[in-house]
């Protein structure tokens, strides 16, 4: 998978339709699948979780996310 | 429903005339009816109720929201 | 009232001469008589009046309050 | 005076040569007579007082103050 | 002095060779000479003095500071 | 190494593909392999280990890390 | 050495090669060697040490830190 990454935003395109973890401002997280994003990072997750501490704190479903909240977007499926 | 998202601002349109949570920052939260937005993911919002720690302070009725105040924005139909 | 807002913008063009509630920044809040805006979302409003933890602070008169500083703006009127 | 304000700079120009007070981030206000401002919101002000918590801390004479400093400006004779 | 001041930027250019206070975030404060400045109010300043609640810190020679690090500019024979 | 550095996007060129600490804002640190970066500093990290207060909190494989969010970037081999 | 200084990059140009002071947001401090700037004011910096509270934190080697963390820039030559 690494192979294909040239440009930043390539790791979100191989990201489509799996889970990724966002780490946002604030120490919250979201869990969920990643649908779009755009140029500024706005996103757009299904089946997404809040996390707070660890904990799941709430189930979102769909949500739109804008970029400049966003610290730090991981595929869940590269976890090691 | 989720079929039709390509882009992120695919969402918002989708989710126009239906109730939507707002995560704001300061750990605010705004609940409403989704009416019209532009790029910079400005809002306006109809029937809006402001939520601080789960509780509802106050019934605002329609209310402008400035985009760069927004963490994320969730229809509230796509919960689960 | 509703019917009319296809844009954000439009909320602030039928808000004129009519009473505001303004969200700002670290818990501040204004109330007044809108007067105008810009593009920036910078706004004139009159009579206005500084809320801090819901009472009044202060009485300021004419004031011109700056675009990023605003969280939300909500008409009096609106409010159900 | 309210008459005349099309625009929010408006505001600012009939205030040049007036009183006017300034609502900073991190509660700090200055109060002096507003003698320039550009489109920033940038202003130059003379007899500046900067003040906190009400009370007056320091006497400035002339101050450059950055736009995006500023939260509210209110002219001084508008008050009721 | 006052007199020929149209713009903000005309105190700065009045200012050069001059000491002046500096207001940045974070309750810092400098207090230096002017030597240049430009449109994004980055400046050089020379014997620069760090102020932290009123005492004097640091003495740190020639300073480059950041534009959108500070609040207000003050020279300090304008003081009355 | 140092020889090559002209522009401040030369270290970042000669960084990829090894181990790179990022010191984030809020006390954050990431420790990973540099991928990819673009003119923004958004860049792609592999085997990423999240860092907080020297210790390690999370292992996260591969991460999008938005270039707003980064303070410093440092490449572990230049370390004495 | 004052003469040279214009324009605050001036300082920046004359400073490569010399050990510089950076000061960051959040109370942090790096010392180096300034290799290299742009205009966005991101710099690379070699023999960087990271200093909190007066002491030294930690030996980082290169580092590129990004413009807008950082509040002033001081020669240390220039330190009186």
């Amino acid at each position: 998978m690494v192979n294909g990454i040239e440009r930043p935003l390539d790791l979100l395109n191989e990201s489509k339709g799996k889970e990724i973890l966002i780490e946002l401002k604030d120490n919250k997280q979201l869990v969920g699948t990643l649908l779009a994003f755009d140029i500024h990072i706005n996103i757009v997750v299904d089946n997404t979780k809040e996390i707070v501490n660890n904990e799941m704190k709430r189930s979102l479903g769909l949500s739109f996310v804008r970029g400049n909240t966003i610290l730090w977007i991981s595929p869940a499926s590269s976890k090691k």
